[in-house]
């Protein structure tokens, strides 16, 4: 039977990689439907992201690759195919809403496994696309408190993404560890302007002409982690941080979707808190 | 002989504004052109921009205006044509050239009376346009002897406006103060993200996925000044800090040119670190 | 009880009108909240826009503006609030989806009274938010036939606007002149260009850089009707036809909702098959 | 000596292509400092771009190349540096301006062998600027006598590019074929919209919410030649044509200068009216 796969391959630069890669490739007989590579020269850092199908040895091409690349490579084979994500929200329902009819429509490359909220609001439009719904509150808990309900029931879903979709609280670095370059989170505004809270009064208060939005993966840094996307739309001084907030949502959910896109797709490397995007 | 004039009211709002000082224009027999009102509804301000045309009896207007409108109001009447600029640069061409194109070919809505430099290397570039070329020198000057023979100078041009075309040192609060609202500066990067020295090279190493330049007044809080105007180009990974300025020059070029005209067409208020821009 | 309106006014331009306009509104003791003029020269049209607030008489105040402009002027004026709606689909869910979330969640300014399809598909979707569904086929009939079931069904509803929301049948133009631009559709192009079946695919054989979406009012002359609102995305050669469809999604469902706020806040003139939007 | 290359391969797609091409310049020791491959699947058509540096026997490394690709394949090795150009004008300066503000810093990857124009309202600009000016009136000529004088005239300066920077004038299909897939026009609209004369009056009648420019190749039909770039800018009711025409031209000399660095860069194939750019 023929699948298809994404051969991934990250490590020092040095002659004849690609060549090397390629001819393992060609050997194991596989058609390549879309390749492309980078080589960050800071770095001299080597990417190399391959899309193939054709009949596979996972095991065989995994030691076949792994003798052609250098002993640093990091290489990756993933069957293409939905992830498995769970989803974290609050109290605002537009990228939720989002997520949701796209999953209805198999729009996502993913299957919602369950959404968590630390909020009630939310539960009925989960309910209204059937998918698993979870409250954890943190009400008069410590953060270790909250996620000692909330860790077991993640790790419950066995998700290969943890999506922030407007999920409001700060995840512990033990949280974030655990699911490390697996969490992505939509942040509102056009990071590194604005990290924190309410973005928008902020932008409003800084009178700018433009406002956006950034996903990225969570680190320990708050706010601080690698970009994936991003997009801004540009307004004028006549909006209020309420009528911001309004114009935000929109440019909030398709970022976020784009970058689930390219995840999901496996598309992103990360590098020194910098992403390598193949699109 | 009939004339155009942009009227330019801003004060505490209240009711009957617009139309006691439509009711003045209207009996001076003028054309209003165009028009453009805003109230800021978390401060209760009102500004008001009018183009009118006809034969003006400038005093008149402004005690008629005056009485109109409260006592707090600021009023302005201001003839319309080019302003008088001096444009001040430091060794990027990029921005001094598309001024002079745009000034060689009336496109610019200002006269250069000059243009001054603490470096020769752009001389070449103001004599090819034949426009008066200053060079006061930094080097082993302490900022205030080097205001020393810079503000005299800036003095004899008699500018309505200082145009910061990529001059790369900071002015003294004193000089800024002299010329309140009337210096614009081009920051290579979206404010308030990457604000000081080396943008590119900031933005290159948070990994952002867009960069962008952005037009301001001069403040004394270094690139905290009011925004008139800001633009972005997406880009990605592959780029280099160097290939990030090649690409921001296009940017900051066309937003420096975009705010001049919204500028020195007399389109812009500013009111609590933010702009109102009538476009 | 006081509330809010927005007055609409257009005629041939002439001296004095807005203080003639703003003297009504100020002698009822309203408060305005927001005001826009424009006049286009080349045909010497006026617009106004006012949103105010406070206590009105409405046939007085009607009366009294009519006595105040011109008598070639219409005039409206409209209580703010949520409109009524009609959303007509075929089998794409995306457009569809958008707006009912936004539904939902207080987010249209319009109560979507009715889903009407000429396919089954969506059905699920309308009824996940219990929105009234009705399907119309036109299989086996003519144009004719399938309008004597839907006019009724739209009749009956009294709808203030009908949204085509990727609805992908031509409409009669007595159905289109029976509801004068109260028709708003999404086209998935960048009008003018691409107008027509299969947009994204004349794009791709084209070899665009930029796709987007156009929404606009209906006429009887296809995909000719005034533009209200339109977006772009940038893409490039790699893309297949049918990754442009999908990357066209974002930027239609966008455009429809900021179309349609646009609309149901009374912001639209339409003059001359151009809109002048006040936003 | 070591040197850089741009290597350039397009061929119909089949397996081990990269492995086989790739291996080439391994054993020639080049190293790959950036290298891009695509395949069309609707036609099967792959394309490859890789940059090399290092010491390179030309004839070679040609026939090594050809022994390595498939029988099909169109093999280009170009030395990176600086193209020859012709550039041609009318009356317009922001464009030849742009362009020549750039040659003179560096920043074009070309050198401007002369400016050609059937006006003589630029010639002042080019003078300034010190670049050899031609004057080839088109008054009372048929279009074949006016390339009678034209045709000698390029001829003479061996262009590897000619660029229509706001060149008003329509080329012979000669002309054209004698230049093929090496004249850049900058068309002033975002094609296909807008194809032919008066673009800016176009967009303003049909009342289009968005401004752009296109710079493609010339074929022997008018403004439907493959497309280098575009880029478009929000405009809306309140531009009046000429103002289009005014906003419209930081557009199109920023796509001009685009696509003319990555046509310099080596990075545009052509293949079935679209363009494949690697960037």
């Amino acid at each position: 039977m023929t699948s298809s796969y994404t051969v991934s391959i990250d490590c020092q630069d040095q002659k004849g990689i690609v060549h090397r890669v390629t001819g393992v490739l060609f050997e194991a007989g596989l058609n390549v439907e879309e390749q492309g590579e980078f080589v960050d020269h800071l770095t001299n850092q080597f990417f190399m992201r391959t899309e193939v199908s054709g009949r596979i040895d996972h095991s065989r091409m995994a030691q076949a690759l792994k003798e052609a690349a250098p002993p640093d490579a990091t290489i990756r084979i993933t069957p293409k195919g939905r992830k498995r994500v769970v989803v974290m929200v609050s109290k605002e329902p537009h990228c939720l809403g989002d997520l949701l009819i796209r999953h209805a429509y198999n729009d996502l490359r993913a299957e919602i496994a369950a959404v968590i909220s630390n909020h009630l609001s939310l539960q009925e439009l989960a309910d209204r696309f059937g998918v698993p719904w979870h409250y954890v509150s943190h009400e008069g808990r410590s953060r270790e408190e909250h996620e000692q309900e909330l860790s077991p029931l993640l790790e419950r879903y066995q998700p290969d993404y943890i999506v922030l979709a407007k999920y409001m609280r700060v995840l512990s670095g033990a949280l974030v560890a655990r699911y490390r370059e697996r969490i992505i989170n939509i942040h509102h505004s056009f990071l590194p302007a604005f990290a924190g809270s309410r973005p928008y009064h902020q932008a409003y208060a800084r009178g700018v002409k433009i406002i956006g939005a950034t996903a990225h993966f969570v680190t320990d840094s708050l706010d601080q982690g690698p970009i994936i996307a991003q997009d801004v739309i540009a307004i004028d001084h006549s909006k209020s941080p309420g009528q911001l907030i309004h114009a935000g949502r929109d440019v909030e959910k398709s970022v976020l979707a784009k970058a689930l896109r390219l995840v999901f797709e496996d598309r992103v490397f990360v590098h020194q808190n910098r992403t390598i995007v193949f699109d």
